[in-house]
């Protein structure tokens, strides 16, 4: 019984070739391992390996077992937009394509996702998944056009029963609406991963606990977000380089951090915060509001949504660089002071150390309801803050 | 001559299967490159891969060369206690036992250790052990009852010879004393990897320089520790995610940093640094001191030890997010204020710009012995400082 | 068609033997790359493996395709410092090479690098080259002595052409002059690398979009730095742990971040800001300025460089620790004051919340040029201040 499998050597029952149809070639490793592997406590799971090269994906691929590893030799990201939109002539290009292990997604099935990682049964019943992994191989959507979302559809990976310790490392994902979405993970790592040009990069939905969001570069446009995660405790999102609209969301996300990445974006809400979030450390991170490139869309805010837009209790929002460098004649609406950081509810924010540099005068705003808050060298002056009525807050301006 | 060595194909000369004793093979693995390998100048040791499967270890793998890679496919975490303690019908579950490439830590030979690194002699007359990697394997203790500590005594790899360079990454432990013990180890990594329901989790003795224990996830309980380190210079603790008794411990450990963890514990202590310790940074950490789950033990110290217990000198704690959260009934001793932050001795600290947020009103103590402290936007009032006799500090309370 | 090489089993039209020259090896499957990938949408690239073994490198190995991905099974990294200069018996070692995949740098062709990444033509004409990888394998430049700079001139790997999404991971460097070097970079990966004895670490030149230089392991001496950049905007620089002379120098760069990484430096300058730099965020950083073992060199700066030496706008330096700790006999000039930071030049930085722990009395300085600057939390006084004529600043001592 072999557990190595490589989809280029594989006797596919149906003849398919991986070139031809990857996605029908894993779903027969599948069937072989699930014949191979026929009892519970023998079902170590298994290595597909993919080797460089060019597959289309026309059937969904379902993994339905525990520690299934599926890996290439290479993310193989190349910028399709930049290919594609900035009117290059490409016909000296050595490459016009993506590399590495690349898979052109193109499902004929029906489907919208590349892979999908589910099983039927309760977690309680059947058990939850565990230790899947994607490594070093390239999801490539084809097409697509700006903003992606809702685009083609398309989902590169959809973690869609409750699992444990997956990982999504060292990948690359372009032209796609929804790069990697996960249900129900308790501790997994995405790291390490190159997301570009997709409408959404990491999002976790239904509910998480102390996931990984760490080392990745994301290169996501308006209308969805860099990181995306709703009902959990415990992520540490860190080490994150986001570009195009840099940005992190968090839904009903308690306990967490968001530490260390660095953000470009030219729309605001780098980081928003929902009412029900509390106690979210906001530490170390570079923000940079830049220029608006992209005319075509004004993005879902204008700039008095903040660059940090902050509901809910008991954040920390330290040791922090904002840098605001647009033209005043772009901020929106026309005429306006753009908003640095918008506490829009909530008690018991800290929000000190931060240091603001901007080419156009602005604001730290406090809605009227917030409570309790402490804003602590963060503020060139009075100038610099508008507290709406209601307000209770300590202020110690920079001197 | 080959480098390249797979259990599975190994020739055993003792017709050994890796099923039935994977320590024996790789032990005859290692005399094929003692043999095959043998002068000074043409040791550069070998790849040694484990391939998806169950593995028993009776034998203690012995790894006495330098450059010896292990590697398997798949970190294959399960958590066994969940299996185990949780009262589910497991009869329906696909999988009931971890996965990957997956050994089960069974020895017979009345050794403790799955594997050993080590040599005979000085390090100076032999060498110190160069680059030795464990990688993307499970090592399981296979049965284990909370704490794990002293336990089946089971330890997952020892390092014990003085090292350099060597590398434990993308490993799963589960159900061992110890999963990681390092002696005498200089610019290890010990990254990336998934320990679960061990006593302690990764443990430096002896002495060290510049360990980096990064993108960890740990879950110990109460009676060891999440990372242990002592007799250190240079250490760099970032990125962990610690749960259940999330904790890291330092002694005699200087000019370190622990950065941007997040931990979750349900005892006191999760961070402290012994007497001689000193320099320790401490950023960017988010700690969570949630409500006793696991009534069955009260663990090692109650509520006046502090969720960070500091002594030693010119330590730096800022930009840290502290949260309370177990009911005032369940705080011990009865009807104590809890200990946040402990200075139980030393000098010259700065504990500047945390963020406390709890339930239950407690303290930052202050020690008689402590001098020359500097407490800045840190505590919400004089009612949350307590400050013993002799102390010699300047504090700024939160405005 | 084969995607996957190995250099010990690949036929080489010239017969040559990896172990007697790999890079002409690697050049022969470059080119049967070339052959077999003919057309613009068919060159995924290809995997080139190579096994534990010494290996000599005569001939510089060119890669000119994107999605190549070179790759070893172990970094292999020895201290040959330790081996040649500290006056050990090593006729008892075990070992006494680097090994792992261990390519020894022994070019007789007239060139100075191992490997180069490059292709002719303007990078729109024939399209950058991406996703290149460096993996898990040893660059050892045999012979060297400090501080290695110009030294042999040897050069591990250049990246000489436009590039994008390339990566350096895993990999160990020794005895070179430049390990790694990086022209016209965008979004790369280099992280996790071991780097020793070399003159200069890890290098930026010409232009770099988001660099990520993350958890490397780096011991360069005086000569160098440990990490270079110039022309950048959006390093992410974090997570190193530096020793020797620990350093990092940014040229003309801006709104990037260097945090959570530890300096261990024998000499001033850890890091240093060159006056076109602006909007730098230093934070979570742990400086550590230790005695001159080295008095066979004392660096081209003295006591007064300073061990964060700033030049440039808007720059946020917060929750750093500094230790200064060599007599003050060896602070040069000999009975000067050393500085622990040198804000030589720039407006409206903002300094706050460090923690100077020093064994000799010393200064924060502030050049006369210096405008609109606030420095809150780092001095004990205004004893440890000293601000130049014209310096406009405000301070807030430590209580």
């Amino acid at each position: 019984m072999t557990t190595v499998y490589d989809v280029t050597t594989f006797v596919s029952p149906s003849s398919t070739s991986p070139y031809t149809d990857i996605g029908t070639v894993i779903n027969e490793i599948m069937a072989d391992i699930h014949a191979t592997q026929s009892s519970q406590s023998t079902r170590p799971g298994a290595v597909i390996y993919i080797p460089p090269g060019h597959y289309d994906l026309l059937t969904r691929a379902v993994i339905d077992r525990s520690y299934i590893q599926i890996k290439g030799s290479g993310h193989g990201f190349m910028s399709n937009a930049i290919r594609d939109d900035e009117g290059f002539n490409t016909s000296g290009w050595f490459e016009i394509e993506p590399g590495g292990s690349h898979i052109r997604v193109k499902n004929t099935d029906g489907n919208s996702e590349a892979f999908i990682v589910q099983r039927s049964g309760s977690p309680t019943s059947v058990g939850r998944i565990n230790g899947v992994e994607f490594r070093d191989f390239c999801l490539d959507g084809v097409t697509g056009s700006r903003p992606y979302l809702p685009g083609s559809g398309k989902v590169g990976i959809s973690f869609a029963s409750d699992n444990d310790s997956v990982r999504v490392e060292g990948m690359g994902f372009v032209y796609l609406s929804r790069a990697v979405r996960l249900f129900g993970a308790d501790a997994s790592y995405v790291i390490n991963n190159f997301i570009g040009e997709c409408g959404m990069g990491i999002e976790y939905v239904g509910g998480a606990i102390v996931p990984r969001v760490q080392d990745n570069t994301i290169v996501c446009p308006w209308a969805g977000h860099s990181i995306y995660i709703e009902n959990c405790q415990g992520a540490l999102v860190t080490g994150n380089l986001m570009l195009w609209h840099g940005s992190v969301k968090f839904v009903n996300v308690s306990r967490s951090s968001i530490t260390a990445n660095r953000f470009n974006s030219e729309w605001p809400g780098q980081i928003e915060l929902d009412n029900n979030c509390s106690q979210i450390l906001i530490s170390g991170n570079q923000l940079y509001r830049e220029g608006l490139y992209h005319l075509d869309s004004v993005g879902p805010h204008d700039d008095l949504f903040g660059m940090m837009h902050l509901r809910g209790n008991g954040h920390t929002v330290t040791g922090n660089h904002l840098g605001f460098d647009i033209g005043s004649t772009a901020v929106r609406p026309s005429g306006a002071q753009p908003t640095f950081i918008l506490v829009a509810s909530g008690a018991d924010d800290v929000i000190s150390n931060n240091h603001i540099m901007t080419t156009t005068a602005g604001k730290v705003v406090l809605d009227g309801s917030v409570s309790n808050l402490k804003l602590i060298y963060t503020t060139y002056g009075s100038g610099q803050l508008t507290a709406y009525s209601g307000a209770s807050y300590a202020v110690v301006h920079l001197p």
